[in-house]
């Protein structure tokens, strides 16, 4: 088998032995003569993967018992309309800071999951410059810019922004905001485990799961049980967040692959050393990536600031979209793929989560020298 | 590799061969290098196996082109919401057929759900005898017990309720509801993909994967155009149905692996003959099953009136809760699993999907007849 260089910005590249280990019992999970698949998600034998997924996010994440871990469906982008429809009271507001286009998503959905309700939602910080198609994002905000009103119901960021690669707290200037009693929510999804981070200072982060947990299908929210326990109880069941928290994510039928395939990442990531080895392996990889960025700065040109740029989704410009295409292609040949930027802004993106490997980067930094020479 | 006999009700037993496909591919599909659950979702290689999925669901039903087939998020306990959300406007009720304990379900978190949207929900009849946790369902409606307010936004049943074992249209005098010019809206997880029904006698037909689709963590829907565009706008855009409709269900990324499956399952079902095979297997399994229950009557007892039996869920009971542990236990060492009805009930429960073999199934009637001769 030859197995490609994947820097897909998600769904993205998994661990190879979480795979192996899924493939090798994917008919006879556990000697229980069946697939993980077909096993019910209330007998013993999935329960204990179940547990053991959450489990290992605790233990990863160094999750305290003030806040729950839980398992939901829909992707981040159902989470954009259930949180609001969960944490926002009549005649309160929410509060959106806006760094890139998922930030932009997330209050959208907000505006009309909270007018539903009886509630609002503001963006009340974005670093967007220009309108429309032409807007563009180059930063996350500095700590000065975002003003937080006492009275809101809670302030949402987006940790990191996949598509315009900007990302709070690579920079020591660059933090997440600190908003006192209102509950900070940040949406994880390309910043989630490869890094500590202090969960207490979050009243609830998500991320969907693929790029550094697993397939998609499956979003990890960590809460607090205090916001968990103030949510509306005036919207369907399915919605309330304490659905899952009372019910040990198992209300409902869950993904139950999909879990399966988190917890085998979890467990390979735990054998790799944890978040600590982790953010120093993914730390570099972006360094390395920037630097050779900048070593031919007259050929590609990195369009975010350097206090926010992303450790996670590395993005690039070349000096024309030819040049881009061709970049992608040549680099295909050489099994290197998913380098191509978002369709909504073009150029080049490296994703470097944690299963791609630094010996991968390398061979592209490789590849980036000679094809500016070449050029 | 010893295979069990998996009678689980769901997640339930998968085809072979569609498993061994996933395995023999799992670290490179369609030798691209990377696993399926790697592939972007806006790649041609997923893209492909999105859409032949969807184009097999349209050749095995018949789905008309007045009908759209989606795949969404969240099971269909999560569909028990977004169907009254999208299809109840302000001042208007949906109907609710309850013959089980999942019709219960859907019209609790409908009544929550209109209450949040100005709407209403009523049960407009239900076959429940006694109240509270002695209540009890033997079967579904007659035709005249269901009469339908030609105002109602539509009408909803459970076409199987797999607690229950009670199901529609196995007997030609228990025929789903024909409300006219109202939509007749069905749930059908447990009773889809077996056999052939027409698609344009319902507004809308949900079905989580778990039991005959594939793996669980995706709900197939099929609805009407007329229905899609009728829905409300004034609800988070990711609860519409009209965003999956008109982004072929790539609107955020979807559960792509558990589509994988359902593709591998679609494929094995198409080349097992299709749905009119799989019917008469389906229904000999059941008469055999339902024949052994009669056939030691002193021993076990269908709870289930005769003309509402269901094919796809056989339920009985013994002469007391021992003897069901027993033969729960006593089956298990014999490689026969899954065979404990639901706890809210009780009682034995042989869930018959597509992928139960009849070898099975003959082998647990063995069973029973030794099991009922030794007790």
């Amino acid at each position: 088998m030859n197995r490609v260089k994947n820097f897909n910005a998600g769904p993205a590249a998994l661990p190879l032995p979480a795979l192996e280990r899924a493939r090798d019992e994917l008919v006879d999970f556990a000697s229980s003569g069946m697939s993980v698949m077909e096993h019910s998600h209330r007998g013993k034998e999935y329960e204990k993967v179940h547990d053991e997924a959450i489990a290992l996010l605790r233990e990863l994440l160094g999750v305290p018992d003030s806040h729950e871990v839980l398992f939901v469906q829909g992707g981040a982008s159902q989470l954009f309309a259930q949180i609001p429809m969960n944490l926002v009271e009549k005649g309160r507001t929410a509060e959106y800071v806006v760094s890139g286009a998922w930030g932009e998503k997330a209050f959208s959905e907000a505006k009309v999951a909270t007018a539903m309700l009886g509630g609002a939602a503001r963006v009340s910080c974005s670093t967007g410059v220009g309108e429309g198609k032409e807007k563009s994002y180059t930063r996350v905000p500095r700590p000065a810019e975002v003003k937080v009103d006492p009275e809101s119901a809670y302030v949402h960021v987006t940790s990191n922004e996949t598509i315009h690669g900007v990302q709070y707290e690579v920079d020591p200037g660059r933090p997440f905001p600190a908003p006192g009693a209102v509950p900070l929510i940040a949406d994880m999804s390309s910043d989630f485990l490869w890094r500590r981070f202090d969960p207490a200072r979050f009243g609830l982060v998500y991320a969907g799961a693929q790029k550094n947990i697993g397939p998609s299908g499956v979003v990890v929210v960590i809460v607090s049980k205090e916001l968990v326990a103030r949510g509306r109880k005036d919207i369907p069941k399915i919605f309330q967040l304490r659905t899952p928290a009372e019910n040990r994510s198992l209300y409902n039928t869950p993904p139950t692959f999909g879990i399966y395939m988190i917890r085998n990442v979890l467990a390979w990531l735990k054998g790799q050393g944890g978040l600590g080895a982790m953010e120093q392996r993914n730390r570099l990889k972006a360094q390395k990536l920037y630097a050779a960025i900048d070593q031919h700065a007259s050929f590609y040109r990195s369009p975010v600031e350097r206090e926010s740029r992303s450790v996670m989704n590395v993005v690039f410009r070349l000096p024309s979209e030819q040049d881009e295409e061709r970049f992608v292609a040549e680099a295909k040949k050489r099994g290197m793929v998913g380098l191509k930027g978002h369709r909504s802004v073009g150029g080049i993106r490296v994703s470097t989560y944690n299963a791609v490997e630094p010996a991968w980067v390398d061979e592209l930094i490789a590849f980036m020298g000679e094809f500016a020479r070449g050029a």
